[in-house]
């Protein structure tokens, strides 16, 4: 409750109006540029571990190869999709942190954001449960016993993809408050 | 856009001001109630897919049973848990359209429907996906080849799940502009 000052301050009819409306204005923007921060540092982790998942995936070739099993390219897929988008939407966030504006009109920002997020969450995870479920049916059978390491890193790999899943996850609350926000009171944030 | 007459007779001072705002939270309350029918035919079809797709998953025994199957068994409960939390949240919705309150404390209630909805939505999907990759897996061996029926009742099975998901999904969306609605406002529906 930083702003009390400016509360109080609006209660007496301020001298210099434009003054008054420049100093919330610029707490409105400081709280905006810290969680552009945040959604900035979301996109980041969420890219770093989706990117990990992918490269895992796709390196893991030895007696058997990832790309004999369904679940295993689905999972390589939807990671390098959700890799690409964060990075897309990194670009945007410094964009916004930058300029100070979005980088496609607000209304259509908002809603891609919030559109992308929740489809992309949607289909990673159904790819990780894809791939946890192939994964653990491996273990046991001839692939797993014959070279272990391969089944490991599948595991790691699926493992990875659900991190990167829990990033994509809060960044889609955030872009899911800042639809709402914009759908009532016509701005992003409205704190 | 059906309050435009509201908005106009705000212009000029009421006669009545008692009855001019007896008039407007009627309007609020009329299209409240009509959400409200949205999210009980939500909440009845995301009870009506899953609950078909528990039974189908569990009466699914021929000469392999699904209980051997561990993503077949997940699959089971996660639309078990859905079905029960739908159920309790159509008998919620009923008391909210009929007593026009929420059952438990407000800010409870709109935090507690819009958590239960995303992390039972993630939940489901996850159990799906893992159900998915089995049923393909099983398709070309053994145990599709002996009973096929085995495997299209899991196939059907999972099919009812993704659509109870979808249903849970869009219930989640709504519950999920009631919290960021009462964080703004302190209302639940600002519309």
């Amino acid at each position: 409750m930083r702003s009390s000052p400016a509360a109080r301050n609006g209660e007496t009819p301020p001298r210099t109006p434009g003054n008054h409306h420049h100093f919330q204005s610029t707490v409105s923007a400081h709280r905006l540029r810290r969680l552009n921060s945040l959604v900035l540092l979301l996109r980041l982790f969420s890219f770093c571990f989706s990117l990990a998942s992918a490269v895992f995936m796709s390196t893991n070739s030895r007696r058997s190869s990832w790309l004999d099993f369904h679940p295993f390219r689905f999972v390589f897929a939807a990671n390098a999709i959700v890799a690409a988008y964060s990075l897309v939407e990194m670009a945007f966030s410094v964009f916004e942190i930058l300029r100070g504006t979005t980088p496609l009109p607000e209304p259509l920002q908002v809603w891609f954001d919030f559109a992308h997020d929740q489809v992309l969450a949607y289909l990673v995870l159904v790819a990780e449960g894809a791939g946890a479920a192939e994964a653990r049916g491996l273990r046991g059978g001839d692939t797993c016993t014959a070279g272990s390491s391969f089944c490991v890193q599948a595991d790691v790999a699926v493992a990875l993809g659900f991190v990167g899943f829990f990033f994509l996850g809060c960044a889609a609350l955030v872009s899911g408050f800042r639809v709402v926000s914009f759908m009532i009171s016509g701005s992003r944030f409205n704190l």
